[in-house]
């Protein structure tokens, strides 16, 4: 029988689902939230994903529900567990993703290393965790952050007055996750896929580079990752899956510390911009992993392509017209470069695609990769 | 703005336009013969591709028509060319691969390599010819034909009376084509793109392997191809992409004979059978291709992204169930082999899917290839 999958949410990691989807026939339908997002093409429904009915609805066509986000809330992810539906990953999951004080908790219960944090409710205890770490922290809204939205970096208590006013308005009686700022060398990234039934595979672990707290530059295997490094990244990964029993891709977000130290900074249960560079540099790119993992079918190989893959960002896009726009001068100068577009307009500061490059030369991956990207912006 | 590809056909080929349009951001909207076709995702309208009025219609809405096949009749195409739709390959082009008399005369005319032909009227003639080459000879039918049909070896020339009859009741005074029997070593396949402003780039040789003529297996590049090989077919190829003005991507069909000549046997324009390798094996597949040729964007790169490729096809399928039944068992023995499904009914000799294996050495590509597909026959 056809295998079906729906991904509630239309962005462009579910955009991205399309094309393995196409290749392997699946059936992949898509509860977008508005006409016209990045996954229109497989869009079958249009519908607010934090309505029960509406996800139940949309769930009764498919064998297994996935995602494209992690905003869809526990109340409606439980109603579908009740109802019968295989929703992968799961709630108990999903929830470490969707919480960053539980992933901190959950991470300590594990033992893996984490950057000393506290769960503070007001700006007394705030202020202690300042003081006891030179006097500066990382501030978090535990829920709704993402590319740098909801941190920031205190370095006094009342710099997070208006966070604590909101929680307080809220009625919930939240806590804000402060988190020592880490001294850290460079970012990290570790994909790991895991699938019900048990099977684990680890991709290379990557080095990410931020710029505004949004994800520019990825560089596959990380430059400089010995075995130890390698190996320490891959258990922590696989630790983590296991742990939170998470199925479909997981995305371990990393420090490595100027004292050769791993540190978890964050979650994400779903195929992730640090893994970008698997579609086209290794043999399983996370999308197609995703849809195996979740359909839980056998994982497939995430070996390299080639010693070296770059992935490049499309951040905001020109200022005038479409990426399209663009393509001539681009596949002109960089005929093996692979262009992803996500189908959004341009606007300042959005991912609007990337590019990938492979080769055997980490300098000249590099370079192509972000010559490509400039020819999409101004 | 939006770049917009209008395919004619919604068979596999215009199914495995899909993923790299996705990618690319490409608007890729195909007139399909009915519903539930391969392409069915990229479907925007059902329709006779016969029917000058029903295409036209469709034309109306993008920038380039492409096909699936090349069966669009020559007024169709005309008529799409005489209402100003950009039309690649044009019907100038298209001819050639529309009827094989045609082909062969102006192959002919540019001085490419071919086994001996004749085009013939009447048993009589037909008989002289098999008189002239040793009382074999392999007969067809100019139009139509395709994987083994209206393609008949004959040691006597009554064996075509059928077609000489079918011939002289459709009122057009046609004539068959009879080539002589090559004694070749085995067959290869040339894959050129070109665009509409000249840029031409040619794809490695390849060596395809026919079962009851129809495409079973191929290898990238041909085994044993050395320069002068690789040299000549790729300059064959370009000849005739440029002579035959072709737009898009074409298949050169060719036997590398005993006494060491290569022979155009067939030509396809568009994306062939014995390129699918490509779509995992090159750096840029030629379903990509295709399209950037179409858009008369740069080309891509061809280069392998490995010493080997192998594809094999699905040939029939499972004689129960679904293709997808059989996902577990091919994905957990071959983790790395890439698997791609056209979304058809398993039916005895029906090409269903194929899958591409790619490697450092040759035996071990191909063998995986195969045993891989063999997991989705019984």
């Amino acid at each position: 029988m056809t295998l079906r999958i729906g991904v509630v949410g239309g962005g462009q990691l579910a955009r991205m689902m399309i094309a393995p989807a196409v290749e392997l026939g699946v059936d992949l339908r898509v509860l977008a939230e508005d006409e016209g997002m990045s996954a229109a093409l497989a869009a079958t429904a249009v519908g607010d994903y934090r309505d029960a009915d509406v996800v139940l609805a949309f769930a009764r066509d498919v064998d297994v529900i996935t995602f494209d986000h992690e905003h869809v809330p526990q109340d409606v992810l439980t109603a579908l567990v009740d109802a019968g539906v295989a929703v992968r990953p799961g709630p108990s999951a999903l929830r470490h993703a969707q919480d960053k004080i539980v992933m901190r908790t959950r991470l300590a219960e594990l033992g893996m290393p984490q950057p000393d944090w506290a769960a503070v409710s007001d700006a007394v205890q705030l202020q202690q965790f300042l003081d006891d770490h030179g006097g500066r922290a990382v501030v978090k809204t535990p829920r709704g952050g993402y590319d740098g939205k909801g941190v920031r970096v205190v370095s006094l208590a009342t710099e997070a007055d208006d966070w604590f006013a909101a929680l307080a308005e809220d009625g919930h009686g939240g806590e804000l996750l402060v988190e020592e700022l880490v001294d850290f060398r460079r970012e990290l990234a570790q994909q790991v896929a895991r699938r019900p039934s048990g099977e684990v595979r680890t991709y290379p672990v990557v080095e990410t580079v931020q710029r505004d707290g949004v994800c520019a530059e990825v560089i596959a295997p990380a430059p400089r990752a010995g075995e130890r490094l390698t190996a320490v990244t891959a258990a922590l990964g696989v630790a983590i899956a296991e742990g939170l029993g998470v199925e479909g891709m997981l995305a371990v977000e990393l420090f490595e510390t100027t004292d050769d130290r791993v540190l978890v900074n964050e979650l994400a249960m779903r195929p992730h911009n640090s893994g970008h560079w698997s579609q086209d540099g290794a043999v399983t790119g996370q999308f197609e992993q995703h849809l195996r993992a979740v359909l839980d079918l056998p994982l497939g190989d995430t070996s390299p392509r080639a010693p070296w893959s770059a992935m490049v960002n499309i951040l905001g896009g020109p200022t005038s017209g479409t990426l399209e726009d663009r393509f001539a001068a681009a596949m002109d100068d960089c005929p093996e470069v692979k262009i992803h577009t996500y189908g959004k307009a341009p606007r300042p500061g959005r991912k609007v695609g990337h590019v990938n490059a492979t080769g055997d030369d980490l300098d000249d991956v590099v370079y192509r990769a972000r010559a490509a990207a400039s020819f999409f912006q101004d």
